[in-house]
């Protein structure tokens, strides 16, 4: 387990690389979100796959999301465990022996998850019809992303009325995600991307409705499409989870008066310790893959102007320094901003909740990973 | 924790994700490195980043290492913790609190640490003797990577110097890792880049010898330069850590009379399962970013022959199927090799160890990997 550090230590001797959170400013974000959604129809049902702690997640049910979505049932026994009883599997499950662990945390929570596919369906309510359970099921449809679910439409209504006919299994509705739309660089792009999404939905719903299908839930959107989500009239759950922290790569792709997507502001970081300086042209920090993925491009330092994040190994990152740049010490803290949040997020064991901002703040709550590493 | 397998679970029933070795090809690693470093007067100082686990540095031990090196203190402390009794720590110390700790655990172990500047010099001998502790120091040279490292020659001399003079520091030789040299394409360009690196070398071992300093340990070299660096005439301690597993990107990086480097096999997998199939041209597995790194490129399957991995995202993997490609089932499991191991394996708890092979295999060992996060 990382070091023990004493409520009241100041942030910046806070042992590195450690993943810090501003709370002053999630606890902004939590309230914004909340507040925006306020009258749309449209609950939050917060994507814990990004923060991966029930702590987190109870702050979101305290400010009125319904519950929150998962991605592995490992994420959800974490979740139920900790006390959050409205939880979407939002991936399919397809494995006997993951079906028999999703089949009994349903007996302890109000637990939902999606499916695709005919065999999938019929592999689910073996599963939880032989441990006694009910679940809650969403038809997920493809609504442009081309990764999982089914076609929209006919194709849903069909699958949907497998899971009406399967026992054990109670039909809600349907999961829409269109993952692909929430990363289009720039306002307008992002939104024609987001409107052939929205006319897949409202095909599905109309299909739904002419059968007669319950539809209680209409649950996708995100981080990236929430204003969107939040007026598309299709969708009644926004899946946002980035919005809590932000990472560069969300606030690189433009909104609409601005070049960089502002709605929410970054208060996840990693915060680094300078371990060599050879030369005059760059420094080297002790945070490499390890402690800052990289699938979405080397995190931006937010310190030292000029400064370009130019190679990282697994254990270190090299810093490039412009003429102009001011040239750190030895032993010298560097502040990060992840350039994707969740992968960041599950490299660590413990957020470290900073009150007071990244110069003078103080550690006020470690906050544990829960979830971390839990892909199975 | 990941979910409890019993000794004897057929490997295709683990539950996935799971990091795979096969213990066979891994037994067969370890001999191999140890055969061919015998009477080349180089011992392996096996590079505890890879495996961060005791259980299988002793392994290594046993088979003739002269010990690990790490690279962080807090992996230092899971391998004295767990045993093992000479570690170097292969990268600056620059964080008041992390020298703490190092001092501290000097008084437990044979310890070593690099240097490369006066004030690291200056620190850890604060560190040291307010402990009243002892610790080696290699001073670490910058032989090409351009990473972090004292120059070559002169200047290595005269940092040397300042460890000799310092209180509770012991000179006891050189670190000189050429990383950039690993990874070049190609045996001749390699071996190449290689020599320049050992010309360095040679300049800081004439400069010690002539100015009468201590150097019982070179120390340098990995898993992509070992047949040089056990030639090299300088080296006397090798750090390779790759060579256990072998990962995609050091198998393709070509050998002398291959197209691949085969020197070791690879032991090491992903073992994923298929949650959607939604159309002819793609199937989606149940390992992303957060199951697989991609910092050097995405998994090769190593099933479904003409499948090629072609997008990940945080929980997800996309194969898309040629024409001639099997089309697997939902629910049937996949083999992926990583492309990185070092960071593949960070991101999990255990390994799952299986003997008898990936088809028909059976888990033997549940082995913890237990500096997992250990990046502090």
């Amino acid at each position: 387990m990382p070091p023990t550090h004493s409520i009241g230590t100041p942030v910046r001797e806070i042992e590195t690389p450690a993943l810090i959170v501003d709370l002053d400013v999630m606890e902004e974000n939590l309230a914004l979100m909340a507040k925006r959604l306020e009258g749309t129809g449209v609950s939050l049902r917060a994507h814990a796959k990004t923060h991966k702690s029930p702590w987190l997640a109870s702050k979101q049910v305290a400010l009125g999301a319904v519950g929150v979505c998962c991605q592995k049932v490992s994420e959800a026994e974490v979740m139920v465990e900790g006390g959050i009883e409205n939880v979407l599997v939002s991936s399919e499950v397809t494995a006997v022996p993951k079906l028999r662990r999703l089949a009994a945390l349903a007996r302890h929570a109000n637990l939902m998850v999606v499916v695709d596919h005919p065999q999938g369906v019929a592999m689910l309510a073996e599963s939880v019809t032989a441990a006694g359970a009910e679940i809650g099921v969403l038809v997920d449809v493809d609504v442009g992303q081309g990764r999982c679910g089914v076609a929209p439409g006919e194709a849903a209504v069909e699958l949907a009325r497998r899971v009406e006919a399967a026992r054990g299994l109670e039909l809600r509705g349907i999961q829409a995600y269109q993952g692909k739309a929430q990363h289009v660089d720039g306002f307008a792009e992002r939104r024609g991307v987001y409107a052939d999404a929205v006319a897949r939905m409202r095909e599905t719903v109309d299909a739904f409705e002419a059968a007669g299908l319950p539809l209680e839930i209409r649950s996708g959107g995100g981080t990236g499409s929430w204003r969107w989500d939040a007026e598309s009239g299709v969708l009644n759950e926004l899946q946002a989870g980035s919005y809590l922290f932000m990472d560069s790569h969300y606030r690189s792709i433009g909104g609409e008066d601005s070049d960089v997507y502002d709605d929410f502001q970054p208060s996840l970081f990693v915060l680094t310790t300078v371990v060599s300086a050879p030369g005059p042209g760059h420094v080297v920090m002790d945070a490499g893959h390890k402690a800052l993925s990289s699938d979405s491009g080397l995190a931006p330092c937010l310190e030292l102007e000029g400064a370009v994040h130019a190679r990282a190994s697994d254990e270190h990152g090299v810093l490039e320094l412009s003429p102009a740049s001011r040239r750190p010490e030895i032993g010298e803290t560097l502040l990060f901003q992840p350039s994707h949040c969740d992968p960041t997020i599950n490299l660590y064991d413990v957020y470290h909740g900073v009150r007071g901002g990244m110069e003078k703040g103080v550690l006020e709550a470690v906050i544990p990973v829960a979830a971390r590493g839990c892909v199975w």
